[in-house]
């Protein structure tokens, strides 16, 4: 599997989104509103931070009012994500999407529980 | 910039590792005792899991007595750790570290202050 993105929690994207270009050098490749939420990717050389940033009630405000802003998950890109929940299932990590949804970036998208993964939320994605 | 790894903080690092081993297919690719940490490095196809165990008193058994296990850091590389750092000032970013210093795998390091980058704490890392 491959490193996909860095998911970042934030009550603003545009101030992170131009802090982090003038600190990293990453610029935005991708911007959308999705569901409640004002998404904005930057691009690094070998992937992407995700700035998440909530336009209404969500996980995301939720994530924000009880952590504060910051790391949120980590995306593993992989090329066949039914296989990956398969593989993922087999070895008892619990799912918290059973099957693959369009995410961000018409990209589809699977989350596996914290729990099941040292505390880490994990995201499989497969472009 | 590159993605370089996601630092894990976690109580048993062998165990996350085999476990990461069987969900993400991402194998040992360096180990070692590293300042009070058990540190173990698994492979990713553009980068790296840190998984980070404190074997006595320091900042991440106090990260795991305060947040619980989970994602701890972001690491990027750099070619030029001496020139990113300045670059990050220039901007009003606070460091942690004003200069670089011997990380784990022998790596040159430097983090940023989470509260200067929008709650994310990132390492800059020139290998």
């Amino acid at each position: 599997m491959r490193f996909d993105h860095a998911g970042v929690a934030t009550n603003d994207a545009e101030g992170l989104a131009f802090l982090y270009e003038d600190v990293f050098g990453c610029e935005i490749a991708h911007e959308e509103r999705f569901n409640e939420l004002h998404v904005m990717f930057l691009e690094l050389e070998n992937g992407y931070f995700e700035l998440l940033e909530p336009q209404g009630e969500g996980t995301i405000s939720r994530y924000l009012e009880n952590h504060g802003a910051g790391l949120h998950h980590i995306a593993l890109e992989t090329d066949d994500i039914e296989s990956s929940l398969e593989q993922a299932t087999d070895v008892g990590v619990e799912l918290i999407d059973e099957e693959p949804r369009r995410g961000a970036w018409g990209h589809q998208v699977a989350f596996l529980h914290p729990e099941s993964t040292g505390g880490v939320l994990v995201e499989l994605v497969e472009h």
